[in-house]
């Protein structure tokens, strides 16, 4: 605001002082042959799975609280509205972009994939395969809710919702991503509340949402009542079973996998 | 928080370690010259349109469901409410000051340009130019509403709704902003978190909103309803035409017509 | 996360990397004799106006809303609810400590005075005058209000918004600022979107929030309705007036007063 | 997006630019006898104290509006709905992640705790010691609230919010912090403004919320009902002693304490 006439005085008559990568090729064959491009597309998987899962979640949630008030208005104002379906949507992708930008570009979108390469930013090959990784991924998040509320839905979704939490608290505090760029530990608090603030709007309707075990151990012993005591397993084997499974994912298949392609190439 | 002390210590008695840029001429002839100045006017206008066809179109979408809930309370509880209304104002203020800061400033209010100018940072023919590239951007995207839900409207919603997304993508990897400023990167998914969460205000009362087709896919597949494949089409090609035209726009308005301006002074 | 151990080493056993300042005295004599501190002040107390005048607002129009709602749910649910409020505080300390930071150290709370005055981050007689000019600031603020709905209020209400967001503007793009943090810009966007967001929550429902005449005009220009076109003049001479005030509350009492007291003592 | 083909050539063939840090020892000897470890373990227990203080709050204040609801729709709507809860949980996850991070890694959860031990980002012996801590916060939090509302209900909760707000005001400016990260001042006022909307989300339902007693003056002052006066002593008493233990809290228990362990090691 205001400073953008420094800007264009630069830019009218000085020198560039920045880089245009070249546009990528159409084909690349070296991409091919490098775990880098299949990291990406798993990457790419999860994330559209994530999105699809939370936010149909979400809307389902809705639904129900919505169907549920043709005898009496207050569930459906106590609903997340229309309103708490758009965070869904938006808070998603601003944590999965999060998450994925240093490993596939966080794309999680196949227009997203196009516009990137109209412009020549990702070759045809892999504009390709991140749109099938996508809609793969897209199909596997609503299959996954599609059964309904049944008896696993409880636990999978404690386990799925404590993935999305601690993958982003590992996302965020990657010594890779905090090496590249110093400000990334400053902003982690944000994508970790917001991924929270996800998870509750996708399970409260599910669960009442733990995904975190000391939470859920503190009310059933202030409250004491049997509900909160039989249902407590759920409630630390999900979320124990879902940081598992992320710590694996962060550690094999994001991070460990590099370390096989160390090279005597000096990146000075 | 406390830290003024020093602050204030150090500008009372010592010199200041700022430069205060010279105040902007009333009339610069230079300026109209120049491609930048015209560059920042088409900025402006479409930086407006879009404010206003997003935020109108939340404001509709609000009235719609108040009206159908005569005769029920949930419709009503379900729209987006004030408050809904008030982030789609302040959401897109934030992505497009965002997106245009770089190229025009950001203003996309004759009331903000009046500011500026006052204040002498912008010049008088910039601001009047500027004013009126905003009224007749405005006045724009609230035609584009204007004629109601029709058939056409839909594929138009998918086509704006992803145009605003992927621009928001490309502004914020654009090369030549994380040269000049390193922590844009970091900073980039949350604009287009909020990008997703404006369109989805927006369109959820439109088209249920897609802009990605990889997730209307999955719901279709795993649904498999008649109506989910009947519309799957514009889910597709409103998608993927907004993300081309947004690709067009960054690269050759925005970025592209930079080029024809390099010379041999030296900006260091 | 995860982090902590390197840092905990380090402290524990290492020489520490930070320099604490030296407690503030009771009583700073010297303090008495400086314009900063009389700035200050006139920041603490525009601040807190801003603050009371704002969320009593968001608080007023919500309950004349659910007040109407006594025959009809449809009201209420368009109110910005308890939800919308609590924005509306949040969201006025987010952009007002951002906005005073550098020039008070943006306290707006006696709490916060008491706090940073025991922690020895303040003299006793700058606490002392800083609650003095929050509590004064507060009372005008509410004054501002209590009026009620009248013809003036409408004007009020786009005159105080308009400088609430050019005020915003003005403290983002500060090359004071800019000089000591090379980050801000890039987060200069966040707080003027929140600026507009808080001023929806307050003025919805005495104007229907104006504070930008090319929207007002393009919704005049395209629904062309009577009602539109005579309260036009409202939303140009509000937002002026506000833009003005803002530019010259910025340049003549925050900034301009700086020069007078230029010497020669370098700060390097 | 779209950056990522430059950064995986890179890893793929070119030396890593980061240094993984080695793995935690199950069981580290050294750290038992570290203030910090312990220091560590009031953090985590004062963090999840207050999560679940807050969030719990505002649970039981959606539950009291929407139990008053069953005679009228306006109540319910009136109530933070499951999104307000939704923005509790992460709201307040954001700002005890920022506040703790630096002193305990920001845990507040044992599900976190396991996922970075399985990293052996954590020892066994720190990652159990944690997990104990955050339970028992958790069983205290939830304590604190289990009274129901009581005289003394409303003067607790303007302590403890007070408390909540003048702790992260603390965290966002401590020297300790900007020394190692020169960012966070310009983050500052985003975390200040979530503790503002954290707390009123919890204790408008209680107190209608103070925590600024400036505000409280000034709504007594132009109101001037009886019922503002008779309480007005809340509002002053209960957040000066808030922003007294919170003043303490930082400077006796989280920063003093490090100053006993300064040596001649250095780190540079």
């Amino acid at each position: 605001m205001g400073k953008e006439v420094d800007v264009s005085t630069l830019e009218a008559g000085g020198a560039r002082d920045y880089i245009d990568p070249p546009p990528a090729p159409l084909v690349d064959v070296d991409e091919l042959g490098k775990w880098s491009l299949y990291r990406a597309l798993i990457a790419e998987f999860v994330a559209t799975l994530l999105f699809l899962y939370v936010t149909v979640a979400t809307v389902i949630g809705y639904k129900h609280q919505t169907d549920a008030a043709v005898n009496g208005a207050d569930a459906a104002c106590g609903g997340v509205g229309v309103l708490g379906i758009a965070w869904a949507f938006g808070g998603m992708i601003f944590i999965l972009v999060y998450c994925t930008a240093g490993v596939s570009g966080g794309h999680i979108n196949p227009a997203v994939t196009l516009g990137l390469f109209l412009a020549r930013k990702v070759s045809l090959v892999r504009a390709l395969l991140y749109m099938a990784a996508q809609c793969l991924g897209a199909i596997c998040g609503v299959a996954l809710l599609a059964a309904g509320y049944s008896t696993g839905t409880g636990l999978a979704a404690e386990i799925i919702g404590t993935f999305v939490l601690v993958y982003t608290v590992f996302s965020a505090t990657d010594p890779k991503r905090n090496a590249r760029d110093s400000h990334v530990p400053v902003l982690a608090p944000l994508p970790i509340g917001f991924a929270v603030f996800m998870v509750h709007l996708a399970t409260i309707p599910i669960t009442g949402t733990g995904i975190n075990p000391a939470r859920s151990l503190g009310v059933a012993v202030v409250y004491n009542n049997n509900k909160a005591w039989s249902d407590q397993w759920i409630f630390w084997v999900g979320p124990f079973i879902g940081a598992a499974i992320a710590a694996l994912y962060h550690q094999v298949i994001l991070r460990a996998s590099a370390r096989g392609y160390g090279s005597f190439r000096s990146n000075a």
